[in-house]
């Protein structure tokens, strides 16, 4: 759906400021909070909650993160659930959104409507109030930006740091080809983050964003790099319909394209593997987990179907060319 | 200063992603803490804090809150201080920032660098770090987000609510004009929030954004108006410089500029306003406070050289036309 519209009927400049606030509240429903524990003062007062506060912030914009192939409602469920999905790589849970909204004044007034629509849902179905927001004009733009704030609930919060060279690397469900519609759709992996949390052979967890060959660089320890089993790599359908498509190799869909927003975590090599495997089916008997390869020492063999990552880039932020959809 | 420049060199497309994230650290030094309490994770793992957390959140467009006309250094002052505004407001104190950035390819290293610069000294300043962020791409565009917590320690939260019939409107500072250039060089009003937080006879507050006259109806009790002293009015001389060049009413502009991100606040009618005074200007005697009228029912009759708002709103957001800035 084209956000804007030509004409001004329908559009939030004939609104105008105030009923479009109105207007948002009631799209929000319960969603939104009366304030001060929500909007409409110069901040939303939240309930002291347990636990280390946990902050992260990601934005959705028109043209790079969503298009006009794209509902407003898939805009909005991604703009929560990517957020959503960086709490759950902490092994955190969430606590409150805001929501930033920057937008040319020829927006369609329905277009935003399905668009809060959709952050509501999210925030109804995960329990996160949306506890404030802003709405500024953007010249022929639309971007809007999301702010998580979660909470390490007395447990720990699993950061990148912490992998050992011969830690175990797993993924959480199918990895490639996101952009065929999943990167709207997506799960975030709540429930599963906060239990990994709980699981102490897990050393080290991310979300992979911007594609498991650069995100798993993150992961690494400075002595070791990853070697993956390549028959292991848990493919999705997507990305073997991407790649017939495209005529690249189904492995570099899988490696590269981003967005698939799973958990890839370090488990300690030393950990008892079968035990930690049977008690992940047990806890998440429909959510695939796979042990997809190691940390090895750089100067390492590479074994017969391995690879390494080395030929292999995930998506780059800022670049003018088109390279990263290439 | 122009954002962007037509030459792919000193972009922050010739830069690339992770040089343009190391500049970013290096020119935040002091300001961004090591991960997993600042930049670089999924999260970023804040230490527990007492009191009710405050959120807020605020951006700088291009075109909107700054243009050619600014020094990178003023939009990211601004960007930041604003916010801190909004937590002055509630009485509360700052605890961390998260930014977000989205912005075209060709937007100059050395406007970034500047603004991030700015961003540190405020930082600094203020004891506030910033934690986290995010970095996309916007075409034609230049918009930064950034999402303040803070907290109550111990303390209440001023709302706009509590205002009564008869309490008497304060307001701190000088007002008017802040196109001028104060905009972008205010101090947030942090430590004299605070201490308003502290007196009893304070029963609502808010900062002037969007201009006194149209904040002030967000501080009015149902059965209330505001009634000012036409004299009282802390005028600003940039309102005088301002009206001259317009040709407007000095008033105009002191009640309609907005961007003034000075306090406004309801003070008990009961209260014994000497002693608040006195103990105001022993606490900040560089800081002016003006009581500039008082909460009036709405048929009460208007004293002679007093005025009430009708007449005046506010700076709109999201209007289509130049009316804002007429």
């Amino acid at each position: 759906m084209q956000p804007f519209s030509s004409r001004p009927a329908g559009t939030v400049a004939q609104l105008g400021e105030i009923a479009l606030i109105a207007a948002i509240r009631r799209w929000l429903g319960r969603a939104a909070p009366p304030s001060p524990a929500g909007m409409g003062d110069d901040c939303a007062v939240l309930r002291p909650f347990r636990g280390r506060p946990l902050v992260t912030v990601d934005p959705v914009i028109y043209g790079e993160h969503f298009d006009d192939g794209n509902t407003p409602r898939e805009a909005g469920t991604k703009l929560f659930r990517r957020n959503l999905s960086d709490i759950a790589a902490m092994g955190g849970q969430p606590v409150a959104a805001v929501v930033s909204i920057a937008c040319d004044p020829s927006l369609r007034i329905a277009w935003l409507e399905a668009f809060y629509r959709a952050l509501a849902a999210e925030s109804r179905r995960h329990g996160v109030p949306v506890v404030g927001g802003d709405l500024a004009r953007l010249r022929g733009g639309l971007a809007a930006t999301l702010t998580l704030i979660g909470r390490c609930g007395g447990r720990r919060a699993v950061t990148r740091e912490g992998a050992r060279r011969g830690d175990w690397i797993y993924v959480t469900g199918e990895i490639g080809g996101s952009r065929e519609g999943r990167h709207c759709r997506f799960a975030p992996r709540l429930r599963e983050g906060e239990w990994l949390a709980g699981q102490r052979a897990v050393r080290a967890m991310l979300d992979v964003s911007d594609g498991l060959a650069k995100d798993l660089r993150a992961l690494q320890p400075r002595d070791a790099r990853p070697l993956l089993d390549e028959r292991a790599l848990p493919v999705s359908p997507a990305a073997r319909r991407a790649a017939r498509r495209s005529g690249q190799p189904v492995v570099q869909h899988v490696l590269t394209d981003g967005e698939d927003y799973e958990l890839v975590f370090a488990v300690a090599r030393s950990a008892d593997l079968q035990s930690f495997e049977t008690r992940w089916r047990r806890a998440f008997p429909r959510v695939r987990l796979t042990r997809i390869g190691h940390f090895a020492a750089p100067d390492a063999a590479v074994p017969a179907g391995h690879l390494t990552l080395a030929d292999y880039r995930g998506f780059e932020h800022l670049r003018s060319d088109s390279a990263n959809r290439a």
